[in-house]
């Protein structure tokens, strides 16, 4: 609706003022500032909280900045808000943790709207609401550059039952959630003209696994566990790498996603590498004995059932990164590290 | 030295790639990314950490962008470093909490120089180690615009014994640590031509308050307490807020550092005012009934007696913020509003 001419002009957050927009950011997050647990909340030099009776605490932190991790083209600002806080919690499902509270830093332009904020901020509220995460405070500033939004997420876990990174051996399994694919193929479809929007809402609105990871930690299902933040290929290296192992994915077990393979199939691109390479699925990867499959069953039960596909095995060899794919091993192009999209 | 013609141009981030730069930022965490009571530190999706017992968690978070809280030009690499962790110990000393962990989260434009991220880093990593905080986690992204440093401070205290804001009731005397206004004169020296070097120190290298703010929640010493990232003037406005009270302070009683007084007369400033409204000191105000000045006194001991000075009292009526001064009563003026400062 911008730039309809009988619209008021929009008011800018240097305009309002700091007081009057932190009030507003507070009413927004009014439902979610309070839970069980909490001490002192928003308005006080910093916030405490109780920590579960025999739980570790569990620290991530992840920052969304304005043409880096999204376009305000393609997001609206209440799936900037559910994509900052998503990120986090996805990093908490990969530890097997129970979310619990959030901070919220925001950096905005003078010339930030103030209805956007509004919508950053009831996009935060709402993801919080669905998973029970309390925001209890954060910093607010102006920001001379892109518009900020980091987010640094608190959950809790029972002590050794963490999934870590590290735990995996050689013949475990490597499963992986969901299917992969969707959320690169939507950012893709974004940017073209065609008007399609089959993987556009996996990009836009990133679920991620919280339930899933608490119920295999619980459940002691798995070795090893990591997000596919940065894709699928990246996630099995730093695993395999965590755990002194290399590894084998079979291309013909990978889950990709129908809507995005047809997409690039139709684009003339090699849809197992676009699925392998594409960020911002927030699936998790798992590594897991096959003797534990009892467990992970039990696990996947408590949570609806969730698809969980395996697409590979850990090996001996640290050097060794094997794609299987039309009968043949090829080594999986090491072309994988990106400098600073930080997903 | 930039600019000597014999030497190597600077390599930048984009050049050196996402894993070289992460290792070289651990590698200079090292000594302070390992600490009692962590169970999982830098490298996995998230930080674990074990509570102490009988302990509360404290959660603050404060960015530091450059152009709105710092400039390259007055700031070194290690000032900035220094800083983004000093702020948010002063938060976490405002609380009365004893610090222990840190996440930080860094974003960089693709042209800053590997060398100066060092420098952050380091500034962070000896700060770090002066405050026995682990720097156990974090995010690493690029910036297309200011260099930015967020971070996430972890502290804990023991039930009961925060220092909140809220606490203060009429009556109650308003003390200030140290002295205030040298980190504002400071500043404005830097911004000037003039080459002196009194209070640049405050300003660059701030100092929080954290054995203090620790011996005062300890000895139950305040009732309310805030740190005066925003002045003394924004800090005695929000602790009676928060305290449902009103406020006198007497300005012949400020602890105006004498650098700064001279300084601000020789402009022609009204230092009274100036050091009032000025930003950055990291000092902390705190409300203590009279009759508590014995537990006050038995902290300060315990921490080698910092200065302490009785500059005020709370009063009862919430809309009265009165300055004494040569014997009249003064409003304090209400423009001590900032947009996004956010110090």
């Amino acid at each position: 609706l911008r730039g309809t001419p009988n619209r008021a002009p929009p008011v800018i957050v240097s305009e309002l003022g700091e007081r009057r927009l932190l009030a507003r950011i507070h009413e927004r997050l009014a439902t979610v500032s309070q839970k069980d647990g909490l001490v002192i909340g928003i308005g006080d030099d910093a916030a405490i909280v109780t920590p579960g009776r025999n739980r570790l605490t569990v620290l991530t932190t992840d920052a969304q900045i304005e043409g880096v991790h999204f376009e305000r083209a393609f997001s609206s600002p209440e799936d900037i808000g559910h994509r900052a806080l998503a990120v986090n919690l996805s990093d908490l499902a990969a530890m097997g943790a129970e979310p619990k509270w959030a901070l919220l830093s925001l950096a905005l332009p003078d010339t930030a709207e103030v209805d956007d904020v509004d919508g950053i901020v009831s996009g935060i509220a709402r993801s919080a609401a669905r998973y029970s995460v309390g925001v209890i405070g954060g910093n607010l500033t102006r920001s001379p550059g892109p518009l900020m939004v980091d987010v640094t997420a608190v959950g809790e876990t029972r002590p050794r039952r963490a999934l870590t990174r590290s735990g995996g051996r050689p013949g475990d399994e490597l499963c992986v959630s969901g299917s992969i694919g969707a959320a690169a193929a939507g950012l893709e479809m974004l940017r073209s003209t065609r008007d399609s929007e089959a993987c556009i809402e996996r990009y836009l609105r990133p679920e991620p696994r919280v339930r899933l990871g608490i119920a295999i930690a619980q459940a002691r299902a798995a070795r090893a566990a990591i997000d596919l933040s940065d894709g699928l290929a990246d996630a099995a290296v730093q695993l395999a790498a965590a755990s002194g192992c290399g590894f084998e994915i079979d291309a013909g077990l990978l889950p990709i996603d129908r809507n995005a393979r047809q997409w690039w199939e139709a684009k003339g691109t090699d849809a197992v590498m676009a699925a392998l390479s594409g960020g911002d699925d927030y699936e998790l990867l798992i590594a897991t004995p096959r003797a534990w499959s009892g467990r992970l069953r039990h696990a996947r039960v408590r949570v609806a059932d969730p698809p969980l596909t395996r697409i590979g095995v850990l090996t001996k060899d640290p050097a060794s990164r094997v794609l299987l794919r039309n009968g043949r091993r090829e080594d999986l192009p090491a072309g994988f590290e990106h400098w600073g999209e930080g997903r």
